[in-house]
């Protein structure tokens, strides 16, 4: 994998300077397309050997561009707020907008070729970090975020001799450190990990150009030309077609009998049993959430999906009773933001995800993409068909760092759905709640219940499972909703 | 200040029950008339004597409101993100927009009470800190951000007789800890430091209310009522008339010269001396924002403004190539994103301060107000005049936490600017950068040469003064640029 960037490069002073004004015209031009077009976001990922000249070269690449629209991310030591959450956080947060560049100088590569060197982990281990990886940077391509990943590479005796060249000079001496000659000692076995590491993330869609590090001129010419093409691939490219739909789809049941159909709606709960049981689940879940282990380790994430007018409004108001008001965010979730929209699809519920001890709850969620958006046609048919496995992702990331993800359907049937649309016209202040929209999705109701099914039946996993709840009564679906947070949060701290 | 509200009040559960009904249907009606109008957000501010039953109260808010539309903030230690910004950074980052509502449990309050009943800061010191914060509140006033300030009061008697009662109940006994007790012994300092920040900030725009604490039902009422009269003044007001223009104006100069005409354009730096001094001049810069002095204590601010054409980008690229690309950030202001339209002007600057160590360059900045948007009459006559002081505040706050702010005007006279406007035209990749808006700017040429005028008599100060800096030669105020930077980092770190 390295060989070739060991062979001797060497770029003159003349050919340099007779290429460059080109390149970088073309590299300006290219960037201002994609401002203008915004038809993706780059994202360049920079690795490798230290002294291969990283810093110099980026620096170059950010001379020739312009740099208003590209951002350097130097990944350091997590913060006390993106320690609180799951590891990629942090990246998500710092993905550039379609139309930007960001270029991140250390990455999610970082850290596990590190711990793989120092043989603080396995191969194993590593592997599955690495299957981590492929997915969220095949999420990215997917989701219109290009990845150009790039390795600087240069052998152990030059890395040696460009340290001693640094120490000596009085303007650079302190660059280099002591952990530098630290990590000269460990070259062979980063050598090892990053070959295993750049061999498993050699994808078609973000592949690895190794870099000879070794020529000044001849490394800035190879990465601003491999900048270049990227933009000018992504830009010339014809519109991706719509892909065939999945195969095997999960059918429209034959019987026409959904998951929905196995909940009995008719279940109700009196009033004297309600008062009584609703006070006793709130204070066993308050009680949970002060634990001290869960405040430690875990936090909560609850989804609350359902027709119209079945009552997630109310339910939520249940839970938030039980929750001390400083730990909690309900984020209700309508037309993405103009910012959100520029972004890719989970952007903006990755930026609610809560902090160890806090809770976030979404009245409307991440589904939104296979039941409105798939059913409305506000999403192509590749975007929500490819959605369930990167939700997938998302929540079993959530729970691996320990937040407990619950996911609720509130089932009403339509006669009990037109009751309470013509309750809430006839009252004052419920009025607004009712627009042409929920009409209009009221007659769509055949191809919701399929999208639903195909939702249970793709994204109900162990660490994940969906909760379906008969909500014809109000009172009934509320302890229900209790009930499920409250042993999700008991089985998860036992 | 607090004697009334020692007052044994007592609302007896029959009342309570009569009128929460309908105080809940008023909120939550005001509630959606506020999401659906956006006319303004709305800022809770909490504060008070512990076991004064604060929790509790909001709790009962947040339950009777709809929690999709309310924040509630515990404001605990300040992040390593936020100790490494000025400090209102972080409730900057968390007003609500308009349409919303944000609860402050601790808020900018907090740590000075705190610190001046501990006597740790002279009254002196205190009334500075209170006069920042009453320019914070009108600030956000002034930019449709409501403030409802409450106080939570009970004697010294009453908070031991709780904290005994809480401690004896298993289910409670956790919210004691030992500081509560100790802060116990400290009730007559804090009341004295209270009465005396209280007293100072009951403004017209943000009065405090204070709230006896002793009755449950009492002060739920209190409280919801107070609420409830926030959003209904502020919803039923009517449209607040234009204010008159500020007196004395700063006047047309009645010779028609301005500052820009103090400018000698015609200054020249030929090829050779250009190519040694910037070299040199980056260098210098290079190794300030180097030394380990700036990285722990300093950051810095450019703002970049000029006409179009006159430079900005290229000057911005001649610094940021003596930068190390991890430390920084250009940012291109241009039209805001619909999530910053909905939060005070400045929101949009303050979410891009740089951490300590680092630097932000803007490219167009916070001047927009006074440049662009009273020129086109994109912000009313009262925006503009108002933003002066606003701006003279950001800046001061950015200062004082050790930023350096450089503001550069770059000016090239009409002849030059159509000179580089003819030249965009002919060259193929930056065409697109001539748009028929810049045309139209420079109709305005007066009109832009009399607002600048008055930007910097009002805003050029001893902690962040103005350059004007002639451009009609590229190489001379590229020069200028980074030998600006240079003296104003080199005279903060002195």
């Amino acid at each position: 994998m390295f060989e070739a960037a060991e062979v001797d490069h060497h770029v003159a002073k003349a050919r340099y300077e007779d290429e460059v004004p080109r390149l970088r015209e073309a590299l300006l031009a290219a960037q201002d397309e994609l401002r203008d077009r915004e038809r993706f976001g780059l994202c360049v990922v920079v690795g490798g050997v230290d002294a291969a000249g990283k810093g110099e070269t980026v620096n170059q690449l950010q001379y020739w561009l312009d740099p208003r629209q590209v951002r350097v991310h130097g990944i350091g030591r997590a913060t006390d707020e993106e320690r609180a959450r799951p590891f990629y956080w942090r990246f998500w947060h710092l993905l550039p907008p379609r139309g930007q560049t960001g270029v991140f100088m250390g990455s999610w590569y970082t850290d596990a070729i590190l711990t793989h060197a120092a043989g603080r982990c396995s191969d194993a281990e590593l592997d599955t970090v690495l299957d981590e990886v492929r997915h969220f940077e095949r999420m990215l391509t997917d989701e219109n975020v290009h990845v150009l990943k790039l390795w600087f590479h240069i052998t152990k005796k030059q890395v040696k001799k460009r340290l001693e060249k640094l120490s000596k000079d009085e303007a650079t001496s302190w660059r280099v450190t002591d952990e530098d000659w630290k990590r000269l000692g460990r070259y062979d076995a980063m050598r090892h990990s990053a070959e295993r590491a750049l061999r498993q993330t050699s994808t078609d869609n973000a592949p690895w150009l190794v870099v000879s590090g070794a020529d000044r001129r001849h490394r800035q010419l190879v990465v601003g030309r491999a900048v270049l093409e990227t933009l000018r691939r992504g830009l010339d490219a014809a519109p991706r077609p719509e892909p065939a739909p999945p195969v095997p789809r999960v059918p429209p049941s034959i019987d026409g009998r959904t998951v929905l159909d196995t909940l009995d709606l008719a279940k109700k709960v009196p009033d004297e049993v309600y008062d009584v049981r609703l006070e006793k689940l709130q204070g066993r879940l308050a009680r949970l959430l002060r634990t001290s282990r869960f405040r430690k380790k875990h936090s909560l994430v609850v989804a609350f999906e359902g027709q119209d007018a079945a009552g997630k409004g109310g339910s939520i108001r249940r839970v938030t009773a039980a929750l001390d008001p400083r730990s909690y965010h309900v984020v209700r979730i309508a037309a993405p933001s103009d910012e959100e929209k520029a972004l890719p699809y989970l952007w903006r519920f990755w930026r609610h995800v809560p902090a160890r001890g806090r809770a976030t709850l979404f009245d409307r969620s991440w589904y939104g993409r296979v039941l409105v958006e798939r059913v409305e046609g506000f999403a192509s048919q590749g975007d929500w068909a490819r959605a369930y496995a990167e939700i997938n992702d998302f929540e079993e990331q959530l729970h691996d760092h320990g937040a407990v993800v619950v996911k609720l359907w509130l089932q009403i049937d339509q006669d009990e759905q037109l009751r309470r649309f013509r309750e809430r016209e006839a009252t004052g202040h419920k009025r607004h709640k009712i627009t042409a929209e929920d009409w209009r999705n009221r007659e769509k109701w055949d191809q919701y219940a399929e999208a639903v099914h195909e939702m249970v039946v793709r994204t109900s996993t162990e660490l994940a499972p969906w909760t379906l709840v008969g909500a014809n009564d109000k009172r009934h679906a509320r302890l229900e909703v209790l009930e499920t947070l409250t042993r999700a949060v008991e089985a998860r701290l036992e």
